[in-house]
């Protein structure tokens, strides 16, 4: 082994732990700080951040880089985490610190406007810092296009989904966007058919609606004494894989939300367990991309959790958490009110089906907005057009439209595709985990997701970040990322009730 | 102003964001997280301590201590400043890196080994990695006495307490030594003479007491929109001034120990509350030393909390929150519970009268073994003849001895004169300060600390570490640190029922 490929892992282990100490200090802010804190807490995470920067700019790095990747006596995983760190590597120097501190503090502004013209649905109040951030945004793309050889938004994406390509999603978003106007038509026309599913009457006490959380995400294998649940506005999932920080917010009207939240949350909090062990603090042990991490939670959530074995199993148990009783509670009617699908204009509300419209949206506004086909000013306008192409419907105001998520007033730009990438991988793995084996959809009919975790982890948790996204899905599933399962298991679910 | 200065400002700010973001992390590893999470925090830790040595060692330090300190044109705060950064700079390079990573590693084992033994009472089954340990310490003790020119017990108190001598210490604490005897016994006596006081009939329920905790610390300036009170085996202070971090423990069957412990760490949260923002990153913006630390919890638990014009008003909050009735509810028995002296094995748990005796003894004691005047394996025969000299008790077994403290078996050596530097501070800053203004203890009567912590944030908050610990209460008080208002005030409250 060579000492600059040993010297890289040391600082990568540091570079991991300075990650992990910011990512605590940030679930802390999100969960527990008093609001007094706030500025003492950016400070303090600024302060680490600098210093993972100077620890990944040291020209020692790149010397490092360039000597280790000329050897020959790497083995794969080694190879592959070298890549890993080219990458990570990549993305750090590529832009001037001057522009990395500009767009933090330009992001922090717009987001804090942004906080306040959201409920107002003010996007004029917002504009003018949005603009700017954009600016420094699209100057940071070109920095990275530049470093890596790709057109300015896919540098973007590869900070998130490395190696994916514009072309590919089009592909996959340009065939869905053409699938789904008849598709929903049907399905809507098929649920119609059906008496409407209810949700029982409340108010679902937050305590009780707790227990019951508690209970299905330990079901799905999540380990209390590794991990913690708490509440915060939205849902998210973090800590480390020996403690898993998830969280989710109660409804005391409607107990579905926080449960089906819970339930994604924990599919990454296992994906995050079953890590190989070997390459914990390395780039090669992580994943190798986000969409691959949201695979890992819409499987729980929506391949298994909604699926009617789940269900039927479920509302069992969710009928003891809150004393049901009555035809509301049946099985039949929670598995229809857990995939009740409709036109909506809130992408975090929205169903499997019409939810990938929503990210081709955002996706097609924030490429061309890169690209600078698009105007900020015009963006509300454009807006309204896409979403009566995609869905038929027109949001009545931004609030409820392009005021309604954080990501681009924050600075997240290139994050969307990810959700769609990891529905269709989603679709796509389990589809040959049930085919592989008869025992993990017998396992959800009884609350036991054992078989299911137990090919995930073989097939996925354990391989962290060894292969690409596409190379991990060929491997599994012996076809690269596409949208064939996800349709079929769309119209399995939604037209011939099979799921 | 100089570059070498202000870089070093610089450098100390970051050094300040990095060991507050540590503390963040003790903190939640202490209250929230999971078991599972240890390890891995353990690294984080690791990790943070490791980029603050680097940022401390860096040579350009030393030069720029040593420019700075040829420059006349800085003013007091920044020469202050200076001679802290000095200070702290000493204690880290004085010790090799190697030596420090042994000491912690030896420190984390030998705590471990404690958390079995203590319960157990098994003293020697510790002793080895104890002997370890200690060996390691006198090793690190040597190489800051060099660097000090301190001998080596001094050294060790010197990060704790910046300039303290043993001498001082001596003299303080032979004296109050040689005093208690004959003081203790006429306590008693006194004592004996009045009805016993006795808790009300519990249980007190967690809640009650929770929000009882939490409305006597808002009284006393507490604000819970910049700070939290949680629960956690052992009371502690964290945090940031504008996000305090206190904790307690809770006795159903007593709620007056959480309750106490809820003021004390109040009065620590206070004085971090009220730290010069000036100098919010700087060592000079912090404590001249943990005794003066200590003094200002100790002023609102001892001097004013448990004063009978507070208990008085305090009465009427208890009984409210308990629903209490009856004589045992009354503010003279709440008084004299919270005044009741004994002599007794376990410092945590002793009264201000008997305290400064198990704080002298731990003293002689961790003196003599760095000195290597005492062998660890003679300390239960050495605690037991020091217990008996001093309070005329001796512990029936080595739990309710030498095993009691986590302090030595996790490496804390010269910290415990702290706690009594802070009982005589406290002391001498209250009477001054109830001198100063009557409407201090009028305050209290109406459970109002402004008076209090108006005169506190003028005479020691605001003034951070700009004047050594004798130089402040010189200023404060008319006189350096002594034991004359401390021996005077249990005088007041203990013999003529004054306070």
């Amino acid at each position: 082994m060579s000492d600059a490929y040993i010297e890289l892992e040391a600082r990568f282990r540091r570079l991991s732990l300075l990650s992990e100490s910011i990512g605590m200090l940030r679930w802390d802010m999100s969960v527990m700080m008093p609001p007094g804190g706030a500025q003492a807490r950016t400070e303090q995470i600024a302060a680490l951040k600098l210093l993972y920067h100077e620890l990944m700019t040291d020209p020692a790095v790149a010397v490092g880089l360039d000597r280790a990747e000329d050897l020959e006596s790497l083995d794969d995983w080694q190879a592959a985490n070298l890549q890993r760190m080219r990458q990570r590597w990549l993305h750090t120097t590529a832009v001037p610190a001057d522009l990395v501190e500009a767009t933090t503090r330009a992001a922090n502004t717009t987001e804090t406007i942004w906080r306040t013209a959201r409920p107002q649905s003010d996007f004029k109040s917002v504009l003018p810092s949005f603009t700017e951030l954009l600016g420094l945004i699209r100057d940071g793309a070109a920095a990275k296009a530049a470093a890596l050889g790709v057109p300015a938004y896919e540098a973007l994406m590869d900070i998130y989904e490395p190696g994916v390509t514009t072309a590919a999603i089009d592909g996959l978003f340009d065939d869905y966007a053409a699938f789904l106007p008849e598709f929903l038509e049907e399905v809507l026309h098929v649920q119609a058919s059906r008496p409407k599913p209810e949700l029982p009457n409340g108010p679902f006490p937050v305590k009780k609606q707790e227990a019951l959380c508690r209970q299905l995400s330990e079901a799905v294998g999540f380990d209390f004494a590794s991990g913690r649940l708490d509440t915060t506005s939205h849902p998210f999932s973090g800590g480390v894989p020996e403690d898993s920080r998830i969280t989710t917010r109660y409804d005391e009207a409607d107990f579905t939300s926080a449960m089906m939240a819970v339930l994604h949350e924990t599919g990454h909090a296992m994906y995050e367990r079953g890590r190989p062990e070997t390459w914990r603090y390395q780039p090669v042990g992580a994943t190798p991309g986000l969409g691959m991490h949201e695979s890992q939670s819409l499987i729980v959530e929506m391949q298994a959790s909604r699926s009617r074995p789940f269900i039927t199993w479920a509302a069992t148990i969710i009928r003891a958490a809150f004393d049901g009783e009555g035809e509301l509670w049946s099985a039949d009617n929670l598995y229809h009110l857990s995939t009740r699908v409709a036109r909506s204009f809130i992408r975090v509300d929205a169903d499997e089906v019409t939810y990938p419209a929503h990210v081709i949206l955002r996706y097609r506004l924030e490429r061309a907005m890169i690209d600078g086909d698009l105007m900020p000013t015009d963006l509300p306008g454009a807006w309204a057009d896409g979403m009566r192409d995609l869905l038929d419907v027109v949001p009545p105001d931004d609030r409820n439209g392009c005021l309604q998520d954080i990501h681009w007033y924050d600075g997240a730009w290139g994050y969307f595709p990810t959700y769609t990438i990891g529905a269709m991988a989603a679709a796509q793995l389990f589809a040959t985990a049930r085919q592989s084996d008869p025992g993990i959809v017998l396992g959800l009919a009884t609350g036991n997701f054992e078989p299911l975790m137990r090919w995930l982890r073989k097939e996925v948790h354990s391989l962290g970040a060894r292969y690409s996204t596409n190379a991990l899905l060929e491997r599994a599933t012996g076809q690269p990322l596409n949208q064939a399962a996800f349709k079929a298991h769309l119209k399995a679910r939604y037209l011939e009730d099979l799921t």
